[in-house]
């Protein structure tokens, strides 16, 4: 019985995750600096070192933007459960999908597209940028522009807690971007968030 | 020298505090559980216990919500930082406004005005209300919407540090709140979050 079910997971796993697509790493839910001196040091930075990731860093800072911390509920709320937003990430070696549930990211495109996220100065030396996606099936724009608002308070709180920069940034190229990034007719751009490295 | 500063401080503040204003407690910008810990914890709770909230609590509340961790930037960003966002307080002794700057609590009237706020089995057994209101004098709605996301998020964090309840609530009754709060035509109420103590 226990065989079976391990190899119903396998085929599970052999069928949705592809070759190309990057396993991330459970995510850290201990550790941190204290919440209050989070939110203390909270603040937007422009400039970056470029530097790449750590897996571990990248995976607790999706987590912890809008990643599942109960089986049906995420970090970030949405009115009435409606998980309309989704993450993209848009980083050197190509663009992403998060997969929540699964907590994988899902190659969508190898290749470099930070143009499509303007402001070069500033993405170009993040080591990975955060797009923030509403689905209008599921929910409003209006009420996508708030859970928009929490996503990013995440991250901003993300990046106090681990001495990273990042800023919330309005002024992408809306067309090149959803282009970029596959996106459907019921898909929207909300916001970009680079997250970088600081002198 | 010092003598004469000293005066100049009292009588400003003698022309700013009025008697039945609440003079917050200076935050406190260490403690608190760990970050993740804190994330892990981020929940939407709508049951309370009745009971008063210290005035340190309070105070760190307001401060982790929409004060100032710089002189003159807050714990949650706004575009171009225009600053919109303003909170009032709604609890059983009245209704007050959050003077961030000041760190202060502005007594706007005396009574019970929960009724305002909408579902009074939420509302009325919390400790406070915190009403979030936009002045689009400074920004647009649109951008508002997302302001206040950070704001929000701000509160369901410091609830989950402070092992409080919170649920944002959209469902005010908006005519009979901007009264109770004597708000003026560019102010709007965005959103209601109640915070209370747990069973």
């Amino acid at each position: 019985m226990r065989k079976l079910s391990l190899s119903f997971v396998l085929l599970f796993l052999a069928a949705t995750i592809q070759a190309q697509d990057i396993n991330l790493l459970p995510p850290e839910k201990t550790g941190g600096k204290p919440f209050f001196e989070t939110v203390s040091e909270r603040r937007s930075e422009r400039t970056f070192v470029k530097r790449e990731m750590p897996l571990q860093t990248l995976s607790n800072l999706l987590w912890v933007a809008n990643g599942f911390n109960r089986p049906d509920k995420r970090t970030a709320p949405t009115g009435m459960n409606r998980q309309e937003m989704e993450l993209y990430v848009v980083c050197d070696t190509g663009v992403y999908f998060y997969d929540a549930q699964q907590h994988l990211l899902k190659l969508i495109a190898h290749g470099d597209f930070k143009a499509a996220l303007g402001q070069p100065q500033i993405n170009s030396s993040a080591a990975v940028s955060v797009v923030m996606v509403a689905d209008s099936d599921k929910s409003s724009i209006e009420n996508a522009r708030i859970s928009t608002g929490y996503i990013s308070q995440n991250i901003y709180l993300f990046a106090a807690s681990e001495d990273l920069g990042t800023v919330a940034r309005g002024s992408f190229n809306r067309d090149e971007l959803s282009k970029a990034l596959q996106l459907k007719s019921n898909q929207t751009v909300m916001l970009v968030q680079p997250v970088g490295y600081l002198k």
